[in-house]
């Protein structure tokens, strides 16, 4: 209607997070609200090094227009690290470079959703993922997660529905709940979605960071037809170059390209040949090692105080890699309310209200063990177990 | 439906115009056809000395998660030039960082257009807007460009149905015609805007290459509240870090931030301090100086060849800027039958067709002028010229 925004507008919020945040910047405060990786292991000197080589080696080539797909060795590295890792066999071809993997979740979203189809959701879900998704007006559905992945017989249920067209998960060290689904539930997951041919958005940015056990396959090898991976720079690089990427197979990949000539024609260019140099100057499982162990460290000393400190009704998660664990208090109290108390004594966390579409999880919450260091650990979680006690008694 | 893309995708097609720039890559061909600004004045050196001061200087925080508006600096930047150059009185917080102002054609359709909106576009238009707004299923209308602007006639009687929602222009050295709108025709069109109540995109890429007359206010200046001014890095910095920007009023630009936080979170940071740090560093308006005398003195020589060579009944626009000139061939003339004979003489266009929604545009032809020089401007126009009288004679 003249004057009016468009109807996908209506519902749409500013990300609660990216509001919460701000209040984290406040140096006094203790933050383990962010999704941010730590950094003090961003690779500034060998980025700065890539990046003058890039300017003095690739000069005008590396600042003009370039394909859609994105800088071609860089797919080759991404394509690589697939197959030697994952067993994975993607073509180059397979591979579009994004900004972020937020980019690639808003261009699957664009090509799959019409208004009312059925969007399949963890419960608790990554709250960009439900943002990306909401613009394009689908109707969600949750299914719970367990320690050990999704309830499969609520995903079956959901999937057996005529209008279910997209399944939504993060499989490795989940945000916010830092779940991981066993190899036995990816092969369960993987033989739902074929047998109802479901689409499916395997969001995998944290695959890299595990700091215990063993590496478990994406889903996506179970069946590619369907399937978007999405990965991620972000984790292991840096975040401020916004680069990842969407690995799909031919036919989907056709409509990827035209959704992402419509949005940006391509991705940065110059930030592509940076990272590419980046990767081939320097030993990025060695880089990815020092931030696996300070990681596991961090998270390993949360752990800790949660079970030195916390009142033993209360449950946490205990994630193998990623950036975050979560918490959920006893039935009837209230993370809100736990937040508003804790940011008076200048400790912050991310309330899991919002990462539930159905009004559910007021008691839980989700804290960051990444952007953080062992001092503000052992301060910040000796003042969260206090304001909970003292919440608890009220 | 299960399996189904979505709606939108039905009619999309993959860029005709990244198509034809296939053909083009080959170093045998005299290339009138991309959009590409010329490379020989891609600030390297400075670029390079910028990159490496911002990872000397800001190191970690130029590679963490950034504001999805954008860099302070930067904005500051922008809106400041605004204010002296064309009397827009901009405020940082009206301004926001885009990937390209591709990303910001494909903001504001997302936050406007519902299926069946009018969208009102110039005839012919860009094509990237046209993809861009298309993705959310508009009906789209059009108004014949005259040499001084559009027919505000028609614009009027389009701007007076009920259901007509968006203008999309591109005010000065439009692409693909290079047609500039005149001061009265500026004041003419942003009254009717003002009377329907029209939402309205200034596209305005080329704003900064004008090398003859005089420059004009952005018809924004007219009137803000609906207004989108979209401008751009791409052509008078370098494209491949895909970084532009949309100046919007506050009720406007929380929408914008509500889809660009959806989109990819915010713009790659790394390289808008790159930007920042070389326009601190450096006198941009002796860079744009540069750029637009070659930019001038290839298109008088474009000019000059048409004139001497081509037949008289041929028509072409006389462009004050930009990239691009606009030939009408004589009626019933077909400029994809001549861009297929050029082509085998090895020198490229873009036919005008794809810029036309309504079929009409067949004997019509856009030439770009800047990435080219005056030798190729000499080989590949008395060429073409020969192509023409062939394609007369048959």
């Amino acid at each position: 209607m003249k004057g009016q925004f468009a109807g996908r507008m209506a519902t749409m919020q500013r990300s609660f997070i990216r509001e919460i945040l701000k209040v984290a910047q406040d140096p006094n405060v203790i933050s383990f609200a962010g999704g941010l990786p730590n950094p003090d292991y961003f690779p500034v000197a060998p980025l700065r090094a890539a990046a003058d080589k890039v300017f003095a080696q690739k000069g005008i080539n590396a600042l003009q227009y370039a394909p859609t797909l994105g800088s071609l060795e860089l797919r080759q590295f991404i394509a690589d690290r697939y197959k030697t890792r994952c067993g994975l066999d993607v073509s180059v071809e397979d591979i579009l470079i994004t900004n972020g993997s937020q980019q690639g979740l808003e261009l699957v979203a664009k090509i799959l959703l019409d208004p009312g189809d059925h969007v399949i959701l963890e419960s608790p879900s990554y709250l960009g993922g439900i943002q990306a998704c909401s613009l394009f007006q689908p109707h969600f559905v949750t299914v719970p997660l367990r320690d050990d992945g999704p309830d499969t017989a609520v995903l079956s249920q959901h999937a057996a529905h005529p209008e279910a067209k997209l399944y939504y998960a993060l499989p490795n060290f989940q945000n916010p709940t830092g779940i991981t689904y066993s190899a036995a539930k990816r092969e369960e997951v993987a033989a739902i979605l074929h047998e109802h041919q479901l689409f499916f958005i395997e969001d995998d940015p944290y695959r890299e960071l595990r700091f215990m056990g063993e590496d478990l396959p994406p889903l996506t090898v179970y069946g590619r037809d369907r399937a978007f991976l999405l990965g991620s720079f972000s984790k292991i690089v840096a975040p401020g170059f916004r680069m990842g990427w969407i690995v799909a197979q031919p036919e989907l990949m056709d409509k990827l390209i035209i959704a992402k000539q419509a949005s940006d024609l391509h991705s940065n260019y110059v930030s592509q040949l940076i990272i590419q140099q980046y990767l081939q100057d320097n030993d990025l499982d060695a880089h990815i090692a020092t931030i696996k162990a300070a990681y596991g460290r961090q998270r390993a000393l949360m752990v800790a105080m949660i079970e030195e400190l916390f009142p033993t009704d209360i449950r946490f998660t205990l994630p193998e890699g990623g950036m975050f664990l979560w918490i959920t208090l006893p039935t009837g109290m209230s993370a809100m309310a736990l937040f508003e108390a804790a940011a008076k004594r200048h400790v912050v966390f991310v309330p899991g209200d919002p990462f539930h579409i159905d009004g559910t999880g007021k008691n839980t919450l989700r804290l960051n063990f990444s952007n953080t260091d062992a001092a503000a650990i052992e301060v910040g979680m000796t003042r969260l177990a206090e304001v909970i006690k003292e919440q608890m008694m009220r």
